[in-house]
């Protein structure tokens, strides 16, 4: 029987993780591919021995032993951040072995330069890990619906983001003790800033929109807002509305130009979307031919995440056995294909919104504020300002018609300049 | 460029589809895989002419035409039903040309055969839109999931019969009235006993299991139960309960035997396959590594079947320009790995009922059911019994703990015989 030879670098959660998928799925895959896929060598930097059910298997400090290893057919990484990472993809690629990777940050941001050296030197970079942890996204993008334009994308790519909000939803808790719960748990880092601001997720539209449009994209390009300003009285008026809140990773194709947007989004609670609770991810993706297609799933983990990473390697293990090179191409699209694209600036958004706005309980306050929407062409659908029970300012709330981004803006700065606004409104699109 | 030629054979809604995906992504597909994927011949019994659009392209009225074109390389199979479909892709097969079909029929009662002599000859046969129409569940579970032990697969499979399900739970209609509505609309057929008797469901539930658990798998081996005796008053019961009714494929993998069944079954309203309505489908594989993942998305309809026909075409495309071959085998195992498989009993499933009985409103009537439950070691969990509101029976409406199939197939027959009992129960099992 052929043997495949895996070598990880990085021995952490998703490392042992795909360590594990490959030791107890092995006869699996073998009855499967009619291939041994072994795990040949471990490299981290700091640990010391491996599990017992691991122990023939060569462990070493450093990275380079893998990349080094002639046996090694397929090198892992699962060190995660930019760098060292991208020197020891580039590095295995320039050594002629093929690779797989669970790295968001650096595919979303030195991507194009590792595909195009995986394509020149005919390896394979698998990345399916990457984006929404076990659930096949990449594969659905990039096989599954080849023959379609995809229309737009929307997802919920951030575990910890949704399982904060569906707390802060199911138990009308305020955000920051949902979070702090959260971290207690295990559910959240210890910084969580890079899963509740938005960017881990931004980090992974990056990877789908580069895949499902063939355009170039850079991180800086994507319009991002987190969870952090969401109370649980917004959630109670979404409801109200029938609306659940969610973080969307969200893109639309206008052809000539893209959205790209990572933000809170009051979602119709008949969407699909809308019942994704707790932890999960999903992903819809409308295409031209298709329709709309999600997939869901766990998004994070050692053992979904560890799945996917070991799909990407049957992949290309099959790839070797079969003498198949270049197959798929890393970024969906023929490299020479893949074009600039042009990210619609949010100023030219459209939509529906929602306004909360704390204000002092005065004669004219509504009239002042319906006065400055009017004034931005911003048609109102139905307000609720709510009776004062205590000293202090109220909240009013606002569900608009269809407006611009550039206009609500606007309108938002003018009304938090009003010495009868107490803090500055909160923002929330909607999801028509 | 590299040419591919596609034969069609059966020019009816799946083969214009399908032909229709061809010529309107050729620009799109040739960005993604270098290649002139184009449409070489088609095949219809009874067309006189092709669209104008496809003028160019030949066609002929005997199938045979295609097979015998030494340009065309890929056959696609769209005529439906088990004979000549049949001996048409064996045909095609010995000419090692490869095959996709969207035939659900051919493919779970001839499956094994053909897959072996494709194995045998080197050919590849995709079969992605045979089940779950635009929906690639074929690929996860092939590829996405691979290094995964398949735990259970849960679907909606047959859009018409959800679509009626969801219509008779908004609308609160009975389910003779939706059928014809539906029948008026397009939705149904004019015979709709396929999809409201579950065997369409079946055909697919039997593809999915012999891929998950790579065994073999007859269509007689699956319990089926349509949906035909579900009443109004069951929908709103099953509200009630917190539950909703859906036509469910399901199979669970006991590891020496695997459980194949098709029937109605109240599904938590908090299961994502709850919120699956209208006539979408949706797919539930339940993986060791990657727990849950689900899939839904358009089952049917003529450009998500030929989106996934395509998709299919593509993989196969990419196979012979990478010189390929048996890349992925067709039944996701080693034909030589393949197993008999046993299938469940069905007395021997376990789980909750819910039992909606109509009987004659006379005391003791529920001391006398309650009697021949426990009897039968059936325990109640809650018991509805209407006032009556008429002359004639009264529903007295049901739900167990967990139960044995063959006990309440017992008590079912004792109190169907009973003078009491007006009409036969309804049994709906209960998802938990």
């Amino acid at each position: 029987m052929k043997e495949i030879k895996v070598g990880i670098i990085g021995f952490g959660t998703v490392g042992s993780g795909t360590a594990e998928v490959l030791r107890c799925q092995a006869e699996n895959l073998r009855r499967k591919t009619g291939l041994n896929i072994t795990l040949a060598r471990v490299a981290d930097r700091s640990a010391q021995s491996l599990p017992p059910e691991f122990a023939q298997c060569p462990l070493s400090n450093k990275a380079e032993d893998v990349l080094n290893d002639p046996a090694i057919d397929i090198v892992v990484e699962l060190i995660g951040g930019i760098e060292p990472a991208r020197t020891l993809v580039l590095g295995a690629i320039a050594r002629g072995k093929h690779v797989v990777t669970a790295n968001k940050a650096l595919m979303s941001t030195a991507g194009r330069e590792i595909l195009a050296a995986a394509a020149e030197a005919g390896v394979t970079v698998g990345m399916e890990a990457s984006v929404a942890g076990g659930i096949p996204v990449i594969k659905t993008l990039k096989e599954g619906m080849t023959a379609n334009t995809i229309n737009s994308i929307m997802g919920i790519l951030n575990g910890t983001a949704n399982y904060i909000l569906s707390r802060m939803t199911d138990e009308r808790l305020p955000f920051a003790e949902v979070l702090r719960e959260a971290q207690d748990k295990g559910y959240a880092e210890a910084d969580p800033s890079f899963d509740i601001d938005g960017i881990d997720t931004a980090h992974k539209l990056a990877i789908l929109i580069a895949l499902a449009y063939g355009i170039n994209i850079q991180l800086k390009d994507i319009h991002v807002e987190g969870i952090s300003r969401i109370e649980p009285i917004d959630i109670v008026y979404a409801r109200q509305f029938g609306y659940r809140i969610k973080l969307l990773a969200i893109s639309i194709n206008h052809g000539d130009h893209m959205e790209a947007r990572v933000h809170p989004t009051m979602v119709p609670e008949n969407h699909m979307l809308a019942s994704v609770n707790g932890a999960y991810n999903a992903v819809n993706f409308n295409g031209d031919m298709a329709g709309d297609i999600l997939l869901y799933g766990q998004g994070a983990g050692k053992m979904p995440t560890g799945s996917a990473v070991a799909a990407d390697i049957v992949d290309i293990a099959r790839d070797i056995a079969a003498g198949a090179i270049n197959r798929v191409p890393g970024l969906a699209f023929v490299e020479d294909n893949i074009i600039k694209g042009r990210i619609t600036p949010m100023e030219q958004l459209r939509g529906a919104y929602y306004f909360r706005m704390s204000v002092m309980d005065e004669p004219g306050v509504l009239a002042n504020i319906a006065g400055i929407l009017g004034n931005n062409e911003i048609s109102i659908e139905s307000v609720i300002q709510q009776k004062r029970q205590e000293k202090g300012p109220v909240p009013v709330v606002i569900r608009t018609h269809q407006a611009t981004e550039k206009s609500v803006v606007q309108a938002m700065n003018e009304i938090d300049k009003l010495d009868i606004c107490a803090k500055t409104p909160v923002i929330i699109r909607i999801l028509e």
